[in-house]
């Protein structure tokens, strides 16, 4: 039997009793420890307040299956931050289950993709999400913008989640086959709205005012008992701090009268 | 205080630990139960798992603000079903806290909104979500179809969300003055089906396909132990009677390579 547990968001209780059920009945407890990550908990206080052992799965214990070898005969559980199937790889695991004929089954929790109705726009005038990786020197995409765009032709809200990267290796230690992870990064509001505007000014489709004037809000921690929702110009928030991780984005559409009053709770000035 | 819970989606057991320790703390715990339901539990049910008398609140009493009344000097905790923010009702509660001075707080918990994951298709691919309601003899809004059309140009997928009354009063009753409540009544997917296809026919935008073939899924019970995912077209669904409440639909955008195979999972033939 292979169950596929959401955490939410914030800490180890923010799982569910039935969750919390399935991990007391495991064989096998694991934590998907790369798409995301609690923003409170390690996998050594889940594992606490669990009262059961739980192990760090990394991307390629859960991309190759490695988590399922024990499925067949044991009951094993996977948790995962946020909903179950916010990540492909999740729903792919399902899929190996059934090809193999394992039993399994999902119980869910609050994602970024609901709990952001924690800013008092409405969910059902947010368009595609969008999602913005960290820019190197030499790979910088931008394909989001076409969807941004499309957003705002229709006055629609954008979720815009930002990147972390958990466990990656240097291009140097790659080279030298070194298993040295590097600390984990997380996108900053700052960076996120930067990077924004920087594919405004050369793209000037007027997804985003090239001024910064567009109305955002800076979410971060969302879920957690340190949540901050912060409303303002682009500019305004791009000069804010807003600490730990993570942080995501909403770039507003056209906001409507009875969202007004909502965001204005939040404004920063 | 004033606390928001979400109870998610299934019954009893799919509130968070962290929302169940609000609930033990509160002096008074209202259900909000009429913007939606718990699939598997009623008012009696969650007193029982919860060990805490639960107080059915209505429209008038949420939308009133009554809920409120005691929030200034007790521990008020209002129970809703799925996440917190589904409605606008419950932000505009925060709205008033705030007016007033009382600390409030939300506990989230999985949505439809991000539930919908279940079914294979990846949930950044999904547009606005749309809302259909019973149509009566002279009433039969179609303002969705804009909506639905703006996703299909875009390849984007749609979660169809379907119509529930509770406690509602009949126009004779009304009249009356008698308070008599009507018996519960949730839309299924046969009649959304319908309905679609119906407005298809008259706007002819292409929407979806006319006779019936585009792609779809239905969703019955998501987030309980009975529930069920069927893909097929629009032709196939409307036939099949996917039982108990509560029934959502989505209407397939453009499905990708990698989504075909999680959605065959599902296919009714």
């Amino acid at each position: 039997m292979f169950t596929l547990v959401g955490l939410g968001l914030g800490d180890a209780s923010d799982i569910t009793l039935k969750g919390l059920k399935a991990v007391h009945e495991a064989d096998v407890v694991y934590l998907e420890a790369y798409t995301s990550f609690l923003i409170n908990s390690s996998a050594e206080e889940l594992a606490n307040v669990y009262e059961k052992p739980v192990l760090v799965a990394d991307r390629e214990m859960v991309e190759s299956g490695e988590v399922l070898q024990e499925a067949s005969d044991k009951k094993v559980v996977l948790l995962v931050v946020g909903d179950v199937f916010g990540a492909t790889t999740h729903f792919d695991l399902l899929l190996r289950c059934h090809e193999q004929g394992i039993p399994c089954r999902s119980i869910h929790n609050a994602s970024i993709i609901n709990a952001v109705g924690c800013c008092g726009l409405q969910l059902y005038r947010f368009g595609q999400v969008i999602s913005l990786c960290f820019w190197t020197e030499t790979w910088r995409p931008d394909s989001w913008y076409d969807r941004l765009m499309s957003n705002r032709e229709m006055g629609l809200h954008t979720l815009v989640l930002l990147d972390i990267k958990v466990k990656e290796i240097s291009d140097e230690n790659l080279a030298r086959g070194r298993n040295v992870y590097e600390p984990p990064r997380y996108m900053r509001i700052n960076e996120a709205i930067d990077q924004i505007l920087e594919v405004e000014q050369k793209k000037k489709g007027g997804a985003v005012a090239e001024d910064g004037s567009t109305m955002s809000i800076a979410l971060a921690r969302v879920g957690s008992n340190a949540q901050q929702v912060v409303a303002g110009t682009m500019r305004e928030l791009r000069e804010l701090d807003f600490g730990d991780p993570l942080h995501s984005l909403i770039i507003a559409g056209d906001i409507h009268t009875c969202e007004t009053e909502h965001v204005n709770l939040f404004r920063s000035k």
